[in-house]
């Protein structure tokens, strides 16, 4: 039995993505543990009260989740071992058995209700939109209505919250996808599709990235993302974030990093991964 | 006269920002103007209602300001004139004349109060906190307060609502610094200090970032700073934003650019402005 944490309350999208990632993993039996802050989480990870834990890194319109990366690379001894990216779809959630046309609010967190701009303002013109804390809280007030309000949220928030799916896929753009990374004590064996996550302070010296850089096209090591952070101790010091295709396994990767390691006056390997696939997940 | 615009409400660390580019150019006179969010003001700018605009483009605690870089990459023609980096100093503020002591409530927004959570913990440990929507909302109820309640904010703060600072730089590190950038139709002129601001994404090829910096290593070309944000397009696909030393008129800048361009899907030239100087502001 896994114990797996994630980021709640029961509805979220960190809920969504724990449930394919449970889905996809059907030979193994997981217990999924509810935290309410990303810090709890992953001490929870390393203190050994869960064994995993499933948080969002990166999305396709808001970029990275600083809060995670910041949480990466503090004393933690933690190791990403897997990733998973997944469609963020909107749907508009009714109370079981209420008529459509009786909706006079529609209730949602900032975030979905910017992402549903078009569809509120085509089929919902005249109706009042309520900002709530979370998509959750939105939820929960329509199951509590008389019928008269509709939330936007996940397809898990209506089966956690007994609602009725009205309409699925109501986002404006359909290119809303977030990358969430799988947080454990040891990251994954190699299989031959691989991917590496880093994070490293380079020496304050121009031209400092550019050599680490040249390091992995030395070693023809492909890099499929870098983000920076401030370091936090110094202005215009950053700590960068560079996930490259490979494994700690193999010789050439575990070479390069060797070389990376000796320019860095901070270096943290952060796990190797099988690569997602989408065609291996089917939602 | 330069009419200028900044993020308000009044007494925002943005005004106080603004104050201080003010005071910075004293043989210019300027008319600020206060707006109430990013898209407005840079908006304003490109539509001549206002000359120019400052706004926050990086904190060294929370990383990039994304609304402004995503939106100095939108289809406004604006470039970056000039920069400045601020210290956040944060302030406890009372209602004039009160009395310490009575103080039964500290209020602010929930960054500031993260910053001072040290100075909170240790002299208002039996205080109730409560968070409020901004600082300036802050400010606001302790000026209409019976002087039981203390705000956090800046020094502008104390000033527009008539308040007494108890107390300065409360704030638990003083690693807090903000990078404003001045936002105009027109950058500045070569000054022989100077930087210069692009964004751009690559090619989809393996390697095709490190392409880029290679131009700025066989150049000569110091690179201060290297962001990323998504390209929205495609899960993946990232625009990145370099900051670089050196002005467009300089002949090895331009010419490094002119190569870069070939190398690149999207390319935009966001300025050449002096470099900030420490040593020239005093606050």
């Amino acid at each position: 039995m896994i114990k797996i944490g994630f980021l709640g309350p029961k509805g979220t999208f960190s809920h969504e993505a724990l449930e394919i990632y449970i889905d996809a993993n059907r030979d193994k039996e997981f217990i999924p543990c509810e935290y309410l802050n990303m810090k709890d989480i992953l001490y929870a990870v390393d203190c050994g009260e869960i064994d995993e834990s499933i948080l969002p890194i990166e999305n396709s319109i808001e970029g990275a989740v600083n809060a995670t990366m910041d949480l990466l690379i503090s004393k933690v001894q933690l190791q990403i071992k897997g990733e998973l990216i997944m469609n963020i779809s909107e749907n508009l959630l009714i109370k079981k058995g209420s008529d459509i046309n009786n909706i006079s609010m529609v209730l949602s967190h900032s975030q979905p209700i910017g992402q549903c701009r078009d569809y509120i303002n085509t089929k919902f013109s005249k109706v009042a939109v309520k900002h709530t804390a979370s998509t959750t809280e939105a939820a929960i007030e329509v199951a509590n209505s008389k019928g008269d309000k509709a939330a936007i949220g996940s397809r898990v928030a209506a089966r956690v919250y007994s609602l009725d799916i009205y309409e699925s896929d109501i986002q404006d753009s359909d290119n809303n996808q977030t990358r969430f990374v799988i947080i454990s004590k040891e990251d994954f064996k190699r299989t031959g599709k691989d991917k590496s996550s880093i994070a490293f302070t380079t020496e304050d010296k121009p031209g400092s990235l550019y050599r680490i850089l040249d390091i992995f096209n030395l070693w023809d090591i492909n890099m499929t993302r870098i983000e920076s952070r401030p370091s936090k101790n110094k202005f215009g010091e950053y700590i960068f974030f560079v996930d490259i295709l490979g494994h700690r396994d193999d010789e050439d990767l575990s070479n390069a990093i060797t070389m990376v390691k000796r320019k860095c006056s901070f270096f943290k390997f952060l796990g190797s991964y099988p690569a997602f696939d989408l065609n291996e997940y089917n939602y």
